[in-house]
């Protein structure tokens, strides 16, 4: 298979703004090389998708303390896109899909129409590997 | 090779209840799919996998704050299964085999008889790799 | 393709002694068995391999809690080798490539020799993908 079918699949969990932000460039730079990019939303990265929640402050991982944390925001502050604008624009320009978790829809009470139009739709824990199929899977 | 013949392998290393649960979950269903699937545990994955300790409270990852906490003992209180529950089950209808990493039971001072009966039992880095083949590895 | 040529791919991301280590060891693994091995690393993963930095306490996770601190003190103090240590190792032993993602450079205000020498250079995400080839990629 060449190199730009096989698809990537990233199971999105955390919902740091550092994290999401490694995430969004892992599948812009995978969309770019012309492969499919699966997202599965599960737990706080799926919080981070509620409508009108994608560009508030999320935070950052606990590790990242007061010089992570002014380091992202100058670099921010200099224009860096945020991660959402980040995978919107990979949604344009590649074939990016994003799931959300139907069990992590539960814990967090949200319906479909609570998502960020990011979002392409909810599928259970099969139908992720069934698109996974035989390609690379990131937890992030 | 089909689909269902193809390893999973997890190599758990957070020791959350959160991060557990979605490791159970992805577990249980690509055991459901009927693939092989490992697990190996290390650092604070293996802590929460002693004797007597699965069904403690091992708290959740920092980023969930309160609402998140909420969100979870109310799924809990609603009758969602444990995640020592879920991997229990996911070993009756599936191949799953959980192994400690040798490095980490030293870590911790433990010895096999100190692990909870979901373990098979303990095994180095190698051994891993032996059995992860060239299937994917989902590092959490 | 044999086992030995497969190539293993290692997003870095944390910057903690314990996910290092856990990263180191899984490196140190596949290099023994004679895969080409390869590291990325962003954020704060990236900040721990500062020049004179990689030997300096970088925390652990926070569920490590009291316990887990003295454990990690404890096998240190009994003659286990670094992370930073356990990756030299590696690198003599087998092929192990270690780059720093440019993205990440940037965030930091870095530049190449502001770096340890353990790092072999600076790479974008494309190349990373290009080099990781369709192995195993694991996020840590």
């Amino acid at each position: 298979m060449d190199m730009d079918e096989r698809p990537l699949s990233l199971v999105l969990f955390s919902g740091t703004d550092d994290k999401l932000q490694a995430a969004a460039v892992l599948t812009a730079g995978a969309a770019a090389l012309g492969r499919p990019v699966h997202l599965f939303l599960q737990y706080w990265a799926l919080a981070a998708f509620r409508r009108d929640a994608t560009d508030r402050d999320h935070g950052l991982s606990p590790e990242a303390g007061p010089t992570g944390r002014t380091a992202v925001d100058d670099l921010r502050a200099a224009g860096q896109a945020s991660w959402a604008e980040t995978l919107r624009q990979a949604k344009e320009l590649g074939d990016v899909d994003i799931q959300a978790c139907s069990l992590s829809m539960d814990l967090l009470h949200l319906d479909e129409p609570d998502l960020d139009p990011l979002v392409d739709g909810v599928e259970g824990v099969t139908a992720f590997y069934i698109q996974a199929g035989d390609g690379q899977i990131i937890f992030i």
